[in-house]
């Protein structure tokens, strides 16, 4: 089968087998596929093998592939590494679509007995056509098949597709950004790569009708120039996110150790991701603000801003941080600012500013409502910003909470009217209480369509990049 | 009444007058004070005045200061702007020690009578010796006068002095350092600073007791030099860490419309900062995570680390940001990578490089405990540095927190043996179940005396700085 037709086949798995799954009482990894697979409600038949058999969760494990008896698409290997070469030739004899091989032990070892091994593996796939994702990682999440390999990811499906040579960096990214709004239609930890890699299922997100935009966190890429081809024409169609780690020397040496990765001098990748019309970025954190901007954040006219928030200090700084990123703060004409004192009385220190420094109280009401909805489509301004620090108040975690929920109300409110683009920042969460409090609220918000960024820093460097994607591409 | 005296018998206050406040029914900015102050557990008598009389929480609003029956020692006005100066003579009447004026109206609108009526609040607070907190702050924080504006702030005294030209900065940075163990001795929102102003303070904390060091948060100064030579004569005997807002012209118009602060060149401030031996840092996350090294880490004797950690993507990354800021993860010695073979087996995928990738399970098992005292002792490396993603895992929640519990318990062993200093930073929180599994670690981890962070840019970010500091006192 060739790798496309493997993948689709994959995604949208029908039964799966874990080999190499402990039987109850004891633990090992395949135990924790398990119970995840089971948690986040697959509805197909989960096969278990051990060659030791016995029970784990109620079902039977048998003692060899060939004991069980319907069919599998999909199997996640968690034997060791020396292994795996017989049980690709096992799951060929079965009619095995892919296996995700969890187990290291292959070239990420720096070993010649591992390298051997791992190409071993590669040969194997191609000859018996059983795609092989990994070794190394954690294979796939295809929430329209009710399959994950962990039980608290988003259980609804999205048009953001993510590949990753890290599981760990994998598990975090799909967390941190479903707290902001985006779901995912294919996630794929893919490791060392010996035999699906970066550039397969880049081609392969490229030409797939469920994914609208990708996101990438590479270590290291198998063939440079292919790996370029395949940015460049999928590019064309849709956005590409990538993290590439390995900036430094000293972090290639350890993407070497990790999942084999040869190292890219990061230069060159830098040149050849801007070439490519690529959105670089640094972190996982900016690759999920990324994410959300393209999600929620329609095209932008330049980089003129009218701010609004609920505290001072948070302007003058994040006044630093718009302006470090090249936006400007135009000074608003004198009817806003006649709206703004209708609305605000004498309560407020910087009202006739940008940006507007607002009480927490006038939220709702109906003078600071028509002030908002001015600003929103003000002349002039290409973005509106909220921004709320979320523990930099006085007021108590319960007020706190009533408050942010009239400001939600509020914010929703002027977006669900024709104006300006928007975005909100609800930063300074402070500790868990702040956390629990902005959780709710982005939740709310990013269900209205808004995006929410954590830090006016992260907005004005996502904004920036998103605004310098859509230049390249001749649609700001 | 000097300022000095002043604000030694503010922070030590026995009795607090709220003028202003709304009776029961109503809602003003004075209620939350009261509310506030009650609930954090003030000890002494809250006295309340504002003409229309009534009562508020059960205590009795007095028509006029004059009206008080017993001595006032801290008046807090929320009485409109034009108010103010009548309001000082009355004080002065009273004996009363130091005025805070919460409401904004003064210098900060950018009206002449703005200006004039802060001009006539200074001359006032010079000629009656009542000392004038603000305007346009929230005041003082004592803990060891069970007195708070805030009622969640920490109860206990520590030994960091804050003082804050923004209220809401105030309130974000003591929560934010509080969650890390951080603890404060005295600290003040000072807003316009007619009166009492940042010189004032800085060489208040330099002489205090109470206070080992000194953060800031800083939007102008009112006089450059006597400022200059206060920092440069207290920095010589306590760590000062200092940040200024204002960095671009954008934000230095943000920071006058705010407090009224004169705007100094940032590339001038940041000379001074370097010249005066002060730390000087660019967010308010950076200055938590300033206070927390100078608090938690000893003297370091250079920059090669030892980093282990769950999780290899992680690491990968992690190593590049050690790398951009200096310091070297050298490989270890065959020795040590026996003991890790030994204690590990088979499992993890790069267990002979710097940094080495465990498994969660390790934890606590002897053989472990083993290979983590000797790299805890290593010649040829500075810090040991544990790092956790705690939501880069595909463990559930519930196992995660069991298997976190045991991590810090190793940790904490492994820290209390004689050993080199060592940091922890515990990352990818992804979501608000990761802040609630990261939040009850770093409670535990701060109280056995380790310095705990949220990334590792940030932590190479302040261990960095800590380093120059270090060198530049001559001590490192």
């Amino acid at each position: 089968m060739d790798k496309n037709q493997a993948l689709d086949a994959v995604f949208d798995l029908k039964s799966v087998a874990i080999v190499g799954v402990a039987k109850d009482e004891e633990f090992n990894t395949g135990r924790l596929f398990l119970n995840h697979i089971i948690e986040y409600g697959f509805k197909g038949p989960i096969y278990l093998v051990n060659p030791k058999g016995g029970e784990a969760f109620g079902i039977k494990i048998y003692p060899h592939m060939k004991d069980i008896p319907g069919s599998v698409d999909y199997v996640i290997s968690c034997i060791r590494a020396p292994l795996v070469p017989q049980l690709i030739k096992d799951c060929a004899a079965k009619g095995v679509k892919a296996i995700c091989s969890f187990t290291s032990g292959f070239s990420e070892f720096g070993t010649q007995e591992g390298r051997d091994l791992e190409r071993e593996v590669k040969r194997l796939a191609e000859q018996t056509g059983v795609r092989v994702i990994g070794p190394n990682c954690i294979g796939i999440h295809s929430p329209k098949a009710c399959f994950s390999p962990a039980p608290d990811f988003p259980k609804e499906s999205g048009r953001v597709a993510f590949l990753s040579q890290s599981g760990g960096n994998t598990l975090y990214l799909v967390r941190a950004a479903g707290a902001r709004g985006i779901r995912f239609s294919k996630v794929v930890s893919y490791g060392n790569a010996a035999d699906i890699d970066e550039s397969d299922l880049l081609s392969y997100f490229g030409q797939d009708q469920e994914t609208d935009m990708i996101a990438a966190y590479i270590e290291g890429v198998k063939d440079g120039r292919r790996f370029y081809r395949t940015l460049r024409e999928v590019a064309r169609s849709k956005p590409v996110v990538i993290l590439k780690s390995g900036r430094t020397q000293a972090g290639s040496a350890v993407a070497a150790s990790h999942s084999a990765a040869l190292a890219t001098p990061h230069r060159v990748w830098k040149d050849m991701v801007r070439q490519a019309g690529v959105i670089g970025v640094d972190t996982l954190d900016e690759l999920a603000d990324m994410l959300v901007t393209l999600r929620y954040m329609p095209p932008l006219g330049g980089k003129r801003l009218a701010m609004v928030g609920v505290g001072g200090g948070a302007g003058v700084l994040g006044t630093d941080d718009w302006d470090e990123n090249g936006f400007v703060l135009p000074s608003l004409p004198e009817p806003i600012r006649q709206a703004w004192r209708t609305a605000l009385g004498n309560v407020a220190g910087t009202i006739l500013t940008n940006p507007v420094d607002i009480p927490f109280l006038g939220f709702g009401q109906e003078p600071f409502m028509k002030a908002l909805a001015q600003l929103h489509n003000l002349e002039g301004i290409d973005l509106l910003v909220f921004h709320t620090p979320v523990r930099g108040h006085m007021i108590s975690v319960a007020v706190g909470g009533m408050l942010l929920d009239a400001e939600a109300e509020t914010i929703i409110k002027v977006h669900q009217a024709p104006g300006k683009p928007m975005a909100v920042v609800l930063h300074y969460e402070a500790n868990l209480d702040g956390w629990k409090l902005a959780d709710k609220q982005t939740s709310r918000l990013y269900e209205a369509g808004l995006p929410v960024y954590y830090s006016i820093p992260s907005a004005s460097k996502a904004i920036d990049r998103y605004l310098r994607y859509l230049a390249n591409r001749g649609t700001a």
